[in-house]
């Protein structure tokens, strides 16, 4: 097999990062090793139970129950699904707001859950007037979303928990990628700051871990409980994990990158990032181009599709909103070097499209 | 961190294994890449392509459709969840004998479809009989396991094709473990030998590919469609994979396991592993144990629990069927050197519990 992936010079379009030196390298040790199965594999699944407290450290949670999924679908997944387990009622509905990540979706159809998305105001952050106006007796679950997929955004989870608590319904917080900036900001957003009942919030993201390293934390274990099926043959009894080989290689990574990092390198990383994507923000803007501006270190921008095509043709690997626009995600493997090689190329191609274009239409 | 994995020299209660050096060196090539984002990396796109290739010759299908899930429990899920999606009915049961694997309830869990379990034989396969008198109108599903998880049986695989075939259902197979075994025997059980219409087949078990590698394979691509979600902010469109960021590990050692073993490495290791069953089977049998012969590399005795306590303090990690059965597993990493050393502390350890034994009942 001679195939090799590509280096991430021009990767802006991804959630994921190259792991840190001490989280690949746990990762290639670990790689023979499944916390799937305590009872073979019993010091991995030590190793996941320091990754759940070290998440619930970051997330403002003392005592956390939880285990390292795939990545945030699963987590959100999982959620969803605990609260339909909790739910009395036979037709149980989520509550979630439009910039949800599309995981909730995949939710819905495999549990047969009926999604309420309501809209988000012009700030991107989702409309506590029409998520009041929408909870009602058969709301299992409200959804918050701390960092958004398309533009960073992070909800008012403490008002979200409260017209959840008005419901009796959970509070779930999609932090899976923001999980790992927002001990960094101003921003309320954990189980610290409001009655949150489970979280996604993914090493393999913003914590520099390997893939698959995503992270379910729940407030009690009894919410983790809805999820267990008994396991004949493994010397555990019961499973709470949505899949059932799992990857050591994700737990151990997740791991050595928290102890590695936190807090002291995710601040710095976080300041990287967010200095980058204002940088960025700032120099499209300049140019013309409407910015969303940058809460999180997420920059999206109004770039016409001639232009994102050349883009992408040199090599950029780019994505786009739901509304088209432009989206870069700037993640440690993100440098201002690379952005401004990037910013070079927007001048030197929209020169050209825009030659094309006049003279396409001569 | 300083925690390392142990060994694998006396692990003999796993399906998985240490993977193939050239699965090992793929797997930390790729560990920075995402299949679930094929916009960003397509090398590693391109790559599952070939897993699901190769995956399909080795099952005896010349177009697979299919992907590299991240385990037997999620392409178990999958296929339950395409059988239910095509079921005309409200409430869609599927059909399986008593050997099927756990992660079924767990399907059942998630996408409250209502499991009908039958009986087996004596011999350990799906009485037909049973299956006969279970399936209507409202079986979605057939499910045939192809080397059970307990004591590596396979079911008639095309006498159940045949009856799925009689309601509209289905037919699924479980070859999650032996799948990588099964091409060297004689028995019937893929898409060539039976109207198979969906199949879990692992590479990261019998296939020495790293975890996370499982497969899912679909007989045609309208089967895998009924999964599929969409996908903004992915440059793809649709989605049909449980997971959203998948492990690129995972599959270029896959693809680099198979490329290496296929056919012949796999046929040789079958041998050994088979013949290392047989012997352990005839050891265990000349000590007066109860044996399950062993029709795959699997061995299963009735072995006293007292002696089992004593043989997992000794580091042996060993597990139980249902029925509390000792359980090895022929994994390639199982040896004949280590099964001799298993076996004489059999002896060793049978003489000392023997002795408190008599000791304590004086």
């Amino acid at each position: 097999m001679r195939a090799e992936p590509q280096s991430f010079d021009r990767v802006l379009s991804s959630m994921c990062t190259e792991p840190h030196p001490a989280a690949r390298e746990a990762a290639e040790r670990f790689l023979a090793t499944n916390p799937g199965d305590p009872g073979t594999y019993p010091t991995v699944a030590d190793l996941e139970d320091d990754a759940v407290s070290l998440l619930g450290e970051i997330a403002g949670l003392d005592e956390p129950a939880g285990y390292v999924a795939s990545g945030g679908t699963e987590a959100n997944v999982q959620a969803v699904r605990i609260a339909r387990e909790r739910a009395e009622n036979g037709r149980p509905t989520v509550v979630l707001p439009e910039s949800a990540h599309f995981s909730f979706q995949k939710a819905a159809d495999l549990l047969d859950v009926e999604l309420r998305v309501v809209p988000t105001t012009d700030d991107g952050r989702a409309d506590l007037e029409a998520v009041r106006a929408c909870v009602n007796e058969d709301t299992a679950a409200v959804v918050g979303v701390a960092g958004s997929t398309e533009y960073g955004r992070v909800d008012p989870i403490p008002e979200l928990g409260e017209i959840a608590d008005s419901v009796d319904a959970l509070l779930h917080v999609d932090a899976a990628w923001g999980g790992f900036v927002l001990p960094f900001t101003d921003y309320e957003w954990h189980f610290g700051h409001a009655p949150v009942d489970t979280m996604a919030i993914d090493p393999h993201k913003m914590g520099q871990a390997a893939v698959p390293a995503g992270g379910l934390l729940a407030r009690s274990s009894d919410l983790l409980d809805e999820l267990a099926v008994e396991t004949p043959y493994l010397e555990s009894t019961s499973q709470a994990t949505l899949t059932g080989t799992r990857s050591g290689a994700g737990v151990a990574s997740a791991v050595a990158a928290i102890e590695e990092l936190w807090p002291d390198g995710y601040r710095d990383q976080y300041v990287r990032s967010q200095n980058n994507a204002k940088w960025l923000a700032s120099k499209l803007e300049s140019r013309g181009y409407d910015v969303v501006e940058p809460a999180l270190p997420l920059v999206a921008a109004s770039v016409p599709t001639p232009l994102f095509e050349a883009l992408r043709d040199e090599g950029w690997r780019l994505s786009r909103t739901g509304d088209g626009e432009l989206r870069v995600v700037c993640m440690p493997h993100v440098t201002r070097d690379g952005l401004e090689s990037f910013v070079a190329d927007v001048d030197r191609l929209e020169t050209r499209v825009g030659l094309e274009v006049a003279g396409a239409s001569e």
